[in-house]
């Protein structure tokens, strides 16, 4: 399992300097080699016991909220925390409890989301592999006037063996997840961007800006394009802002919640 | 900010060899300097987009199961994830709702859970250092026949700089974790334990294998003094279960609930 991702990577970094991506340059300038290992060179040099020093990580979750936008054209998402305890009506401690739906905010799909028979098979997020959740990601920037369709997809030419790509959309330009009320002129995946990337690389984390993976028109087909094999992580309702495209460090961790289709998440970047 | 610390972890490097630590040895075996460094080598010498291959991350986070110890006497978790819309039921998708205590199974504890000036001033779990909750970490073998007091923290001999310490104790091998009701026997930090903690060491992060930092008997006054000043960030119901004392790269993601005292928590160990 590891040997063709690392052959691919290898490759990889001889073709970065060659390839179309260096003219491209705008959608991903990590590529650069210079400015790509720069970018994640100081932790790979760290020695065991030694801190990174403040700065370093950049949090691409949004903070749970009220005023968070819900997946329901006008929905909000209200309060997902409330104080069951108070120390202010003399209890000796504080004690909050959290209700929400697995969907809401910074969140991930398991595969039993859109496919009955992975659900039914436990493909629960508990099982999602931490192997994919963690490491090496490209930001990129998806052209401004377009959904991620095949031909967004092939313009991007994100070189094979890179396994984890959060996409930036108008939706972060828009700023969307700011937006009190659910908008579902969101721009994801068509269904054919979906069957693009399943096809023609090795990605199997899909970040993504807005609530869903999937183009509102292609909600369901998008999804169904992705679940098809149980391989694939969507994380959806990134916090893209600001961060400059290129290459870091991802960890995504889920909650362990057995049984569940989704899970909030938290994910960071490190540089 | 970083100088001190940093400092303390080149003096550390030095003292490794020639301290008690090396004839203690039991506690955490990583300090040995061939051994630690062996242990998160591959992570430290990876180029930019090199995979880590399969096999080198520890989850040690208990799943969300129902039958989940909570915290009173003979009390169990329940459910925490039920179905809302059901593919089975002619959905077009599955969607699961989540509803928990925030300090239920492996979580962390905010500075207003037991400080209710820290609670007024905003001091909830989105404004945990991610500096803290992710870096070099040391898991260390508490001795099994006392709670975690001053004496077993001075037999320790946690070197200063080292920041955060996963204490493993008698819990993990009575598996309380895994047991179904709440058990008030387990071992934690008494008050004095927690003291000697804050005025000797730089431990920001504490991370324990029960449900509380604190011992039943010191449940509140340990809590008190951990929480005095607002930087330390107690860890509880860690899975410790199986992993080598030593050191790890540890990454410890609580959602970003504004207004919670407390969140769960996904945490993982890197080699």
């Amino acid at each position: 399992m590891a040997a063709a991702p690392l052959a691919s990577l290898l490759l990889l970094l001889l073709l970065a300097a060659a390839s179309p991506l260096s003219a491209a340059g705008e959608a991903h300038p990590g590529y650069s080699s210079g400015e790509g290992t720069c970018t994640v060179a100081g932790d790979a040099a760290a020695s065991p016991l030694e801190e990174r020093g403040p700065g370093r990580i950049i949090d691409i979750t949004h903070a749970y909220v009220p005023d968070l936008p819900a997946f329901a054209p006008g929905a909000v998402t209200g309060p997902v925390v409330r104080l069951k305890h108070s120390m202010a009506d003399g209890s000796e401690y504080n004690l909050s409890e959290l209700k929400m739906e697995c969907h809401t905010g910074t969140h991930l799909d398991a595969p039993g989301h859109i496919n009955q028979g992975h659900f039914a098979a436990g493909r629960d997020v508990d099982t999602l592999d931490l192997d994919v959740l963690n490491g090496p990601a490209l930001l990129v920037d998806v052209p401004r006037n377009t959904n991620i369709t095949a031909e967004a997809m092939e313009f991007l030419k994100i070189p094979k063996g890179v396994r984890r790509v959060l996409f930036r959309t108008l939706n972060t330009d828009r700023k969307l997840m700011w937006k009190k009320e659910g908008d579902f002129s969101y721009v994801g995946f068509t269904e054919d961007g979906a069957q693009w990337l399943v096809d023609n690389t090795d990605i199997k984390l899909v970040g993504v800006d807005y609530l869903s993976v999937a183009a509102y028109d292609h909600l369901i087909s998008a999804h169904v394009v992705f679940f098809k094999k149980p391989d694939i992580i969507p994380v959806e309702g990134l916090k893209l802002d600001d961060v400059p495209a290129g290459i870091y460090n991802l960890h995504c961790l889920p909650l362990r919640l057995v049984g569940a289709e989704g899970s909030p998440v938290r994910c960071i970047l490190i540089k």
